[in-house]
């Protein structure tokens, strides 16, 4: 049983672009603004290597066809092996109006979050638990509901970061694209340096990215 | 002939830690200071792949032996690639009172200054040139001097940066090193993201680092 999180980084060290949280309150302006095209134009960009997989394509129900190869079965692995996820907050809420109505978990979320909400169950496996008394609980419920299976910080980086700064996780993959974004939101920034140390565990260069794993030990 | 870069950076994208500059004005304070201690162990950290490399050694005198393989390889390219170099000041002055009598260029260096000075000629083929006239004028002398071979901005961040943002560089490599540094000089601080596209190259895995290497293209 590992505790483990998976992003895409670009080089500059980002995993979402600046956040569009409180610029675009409607729908409306929403699609007015270009920042947002701007936005998803970058966040694609990031997330370029996954969309022409084989698996992508299966777990989102796009239909058949698709790359094979050492990135799919790096994302499919990453898939496979999660037995529960855990979320913040805000990765929830920008979740919640845009996932397929089958969110592309299949296991049990564990939200943490000052609201209290029933769990909420979508079809095709994925319940979310709101979690409301913090980073520890949310672990247990996870650790508990994983079974064998490993448990996934799935975002975003300030939920990572608490968990990697609690001395939480295990280990992390990281497939770090070739864009530099310039802004957003950094995946390490307010990393307790003094003490995390990482130890390289795989590097698994594809076309596209560079799968990077590293273990993660106490300093 | 290709002008380009090579550092090696931190997970978090530092290629230095936090600046010393202004906090230890003498000799003296540095020694005593408990900040020099950190600032040269993240150094060294960062840094870590190349010590225990063949060539390191060999470059620097510092005696036989010394490790082979790809990390060796690439270092050993990466220098004998190297027909002329270019820094700003703030790496000349940082250097100027810790590299050996005979600096490990071993070809002509152009400091990018505001500073009037002669041509500094150091044992075994190091001459450092003070270009007054700006980036381009200095890029335009390395070309010159470096005839067949390449031209390396040396650095620091700030130049380097500068050379990218104006176009001036088509490739790059860095070392991506297992460390996180929490603080310091970011390699892309600013970069002008709307401007510069990358495409990767290689990525080069060894027990130590990444090597990754990127085209950089217009936008």
């Amino acid at each position: 049983m590992t505790v483990f999180f998976s992003v895409a980084m670009s080089l500059d060290g980002f995993i979402a672009p600046p956040s569009m949280r409180g610029i675009l309150a409607t729908p409306e302006e929403r699609a007015q603004d270009p920042r947002l095209d701007r936005w998803v134009g970058q966040w694609m960009e990031l997330h370029a290597w996954m969309f022409p997989l084989r698996f992508f394509r299966e777990n989102l129900k796009l239909g058949d066809g698709g790359e094979e190869g050492r990135d799919n079965n790096i994302a499919k692995q990453t898939y496979e092996r999660t037995g529960a996820s855990i979320m913040g907050k805000r990765m929830f809420d920008l979740g919640e109006p845009t996932w397929p109505e089958e969110a592309p978990f299949h296991t049990p979320v564990y939200v943490v979050t000052h609201t209290e909400r029933d769990p909420w169950e979508r079809p095709g496996g994925t319940t979310f638990h709101f979690v409301n008394d913090g980073i520890k609980s949310a672990l247990d419920q996870a650790r508990e509901a994983a079974g064998t299976r490993d448990v996934r910080i799935a975002g975003g980086a300030a939920t990572i970061l608490e968990y990697v700064n609690a001395g939480l996780v295990d280990e992390f993959s990281i497939a770090l694209s070739p864009v530099l974004l310039g802004a957003g939101t950094r995946l390490f920034d307010g990393v307790d340096e003094s003490r995390v140390a990482l130890e390289p565990i795989r590097s698994e260069p594809s076309p596209r990215v560079t799968h990077l794993t590293y273990a993660v030990r106490p300093r």
